[in-house]
């Protein structure tokens, strides 16, 4: 298996985007073919969840790669709900470590605004199980709530512990110029003062309206090459070094332990085995924190903390910028946004930057490993990767 | 890179299939295991173009792993349009190829026909080029009636060379089981007769109904494997020897031939060159006769008749069952029908069929290297694949 880079990177900001679907994911592509001097792709991915239905387009793959005018390379579109990016991701290793193409340019987006809020809940309901939740009225947030609560009963994790997350992630923010959110909040305004009911008020019980990112238009990317190619590109030198990915029951409530999130737990085995790491070796994680309460959960199942203790760890400081293992410098999807096709390439973004050490304000000094955790479904479909900066 | 094997097929009927997408992705899957006795795979793509539009799902490919209960197997849905399928066995060819994955099921389906003809039209056009084709209300058919007249008139094909591709279709569908229309017809009923206007309308000039493939339900699967698992299958031996994929102008008119499909020659090129053959090596092939024109086009386009003269070897009869290069032996989209995101997993299992000997009355004599074109778009981005015998 040939060993793959990542040799350019790219993003728009995560916010509302006026602009036709397939530009919105050239844009970013082009950022990264400048970001690494290559004019010339073998093969592209387009990572996205809803266009069929939100903008009423398939095929964008080949509109994508003739916006881009990297004709004659061929090109698909990959789903996996709101990891897709990830998922793409995964496809662009496997085409370059096959020996099949040498770069492989993976491009992510998502209009989630050309619908009202309460279609874009209903939109992204639509991964959930065809038979058994969907058609019952099943929501992304009433399943995190009910996750959520049993979380609290069981490991202790209180209304305070994801309000924690949430400030974590807008202070975050407020140093990345691509976050959908700039708004720096606190426990008193959204938890403990006299307005905090006004302006964080009960969606779906426990959860507020601070434990949910929120809906953003947006586009990431990423070029992977082979070593020869990125022997030639003069940019820190980032690898792709593993690549996991677990499904789990389609249904939550079919699962023996609903709040164990096994998918995380396998995807994120198998992405340090590959690479050949532990967790303690990770130097920064982007996590999938949709809902508040998953960055903690998913901080316990990568292997950052033991099993319902993740939330002690947050308590004291640990995934904070500055402590043992920051989480979500960019924000997270809480407050950078989640545009879902592009999400698992903003948070190869993230990760790209900080180990080429161009982070700026939101460094995290001396990063040499990095991992993402791209959430599909309820957890039923997880793809995990590491990443390591090499001199 | 490592060789690659079809150990296991399936296929449904291509017909109205009225039940959930999920089980209709799930049934020939489960044929393939059981034609391989393989009961755990490593990783499962999904091909389909509009579940998210057409049945309201997304993220089915959680779905059909948790259907198949194969989890903790991850899972993609691949989009190319029409092309799909062949798009999704690509990716399998490199999951197993890299070594990433031993054992990767690859399986397409479409529920066409939840939606009335006229909405099948315009969900189809959905994968023309938004800005420039699809707003000013393209449909596929348009696209191809027009195509279809500069073909006509720059070589010579007539109305006539048509009906003879629908013709012959149709005769190879009453051999295949699966096929969706079992319906023999004549020149004499749908061109010269008196009937022949009340029997083949026209659509879109000069295209009339038996122009075009039907609207179909379908889904077909193989399973892909390395070496040392298909040395344990006890099932005739058939390689994926090649893969070839290229794109085009998204809109037809920004080419500077209309009538020349680069996508397709470029394609087959890549297929043929990496199995070491060239097209007279090839004794069977499934073409993308969406519309009959297609099938006389990509004969010449993949270089089994040089360009312009596909319709004279059509009527040479060199195109027909014992004929010089078998054409859509399985009946072609044209009468086996079109089930767009299932259809290039038909004509792979089509061709394994034949190379294994196992195709019964429409079977291709002593066929050890078979051939198909998958046409996404309208011949923007095409998948071509090449399989062959070992013995």
């Amino acid at each position: 298996m040939r060993e793959v880079y990542v040799i350019g990177i790219g993003i728009t900001s995560f916010s509302r985007l006026e602009y036709p679907l397939s530009e919105i994911a050239a844009y970013p592509a082009m950022m990264a073919m400048r970001d690494c001097g290559i004019e010339k792709v073998d093969h592209l991915y387009v990572a996205n969840m809803g266009a069929s239905r939100v903008s009423g387009q398939t095929a964008l793959a080949s509109a994508v790669v003739d916006t881009l005018s990297l004709t004659p390379a061929g090109a698909e579109a990959i789903e996996n709900g709101p990891a897709s990016g990830a998922s793409a991701i995964k496809q662009g290793f496997m085409a370059v470590a096959s020996g099949l193409h040498d770069v492989v340019l993976v491009t992510g987006a998502e209009r989630m605004r050309e619908v009202n809020n309460l279609e874009a809940t209903d939109f992204v309901a639509t991964l959930t199980h065809p038979i058994a939740e969907y058609i019952y009225g099943t929501t992304l947030p009433s399943l995190a709530a009910m996750f959520t609560r049993l979380y609290m009963d069981k490991y202790g994790v209180t209304s305070r512990h994801l309000a924690m997350v949430a400030v974590k992630n807008h202070d975050n923010a407020m140093n990345n110029p691509f976050a959908h959110l700039h708004q720096p909040i606190t426990l008193e305004g959204i938890l403990d003062g006299p307005e905090a009911l006004t302006n964080n008020p009960f969606v779906s019980d426990p959860l507020r309206f601070f434990d949910f990112c929120p809906v953003s238009d947006g586009a990431a990317c990423v070029i992977l090459a082979s070593k020869e190619v990125a022997d030639k590109v003069k940019r820190p030198r980032v690898r792709l070094a593993g690549v996991g990915q677990a499904t789990d029951t389609h249904a939550v409530h079919e699962r023996e332990e609903p709040t164990d999130l096994l998918a995380v737990r396998r995807a994120a085995e198998q992405a340090m085995k590959m690479a050949g790491i532990k967790p303690s070796d990770v130097d920064v994680a982007e996590l999938h924190d949709a809902f508040t309460i998953l960055e903690i959960v998913e901080s316990e199942e990568v292997g950052f903390f033991k099993k319902g203790e993740g939330h002690l760890a947050l308590e004291k400081g640990e995934t904070r910028m500055g402590g043992k293992i920051p989480i979500n410098p960019s924000g997270g999807l809480k407050a950078k946004g989640h545009p879902v096709g592009a999400t698992g390439l903003g948070q190869a973004h993230e990760i790209v930057t900080q180990l080429r050490g161009e982070a700026k304000k939101r460094q995290v000094k001396d990063a040499k490993i990095g991992f993402t955790c791209n959430f599909g479904g309820f957890g039923n479909n997880v793809v995990c990767l590491t990443f390591m900066r090499e001199d």
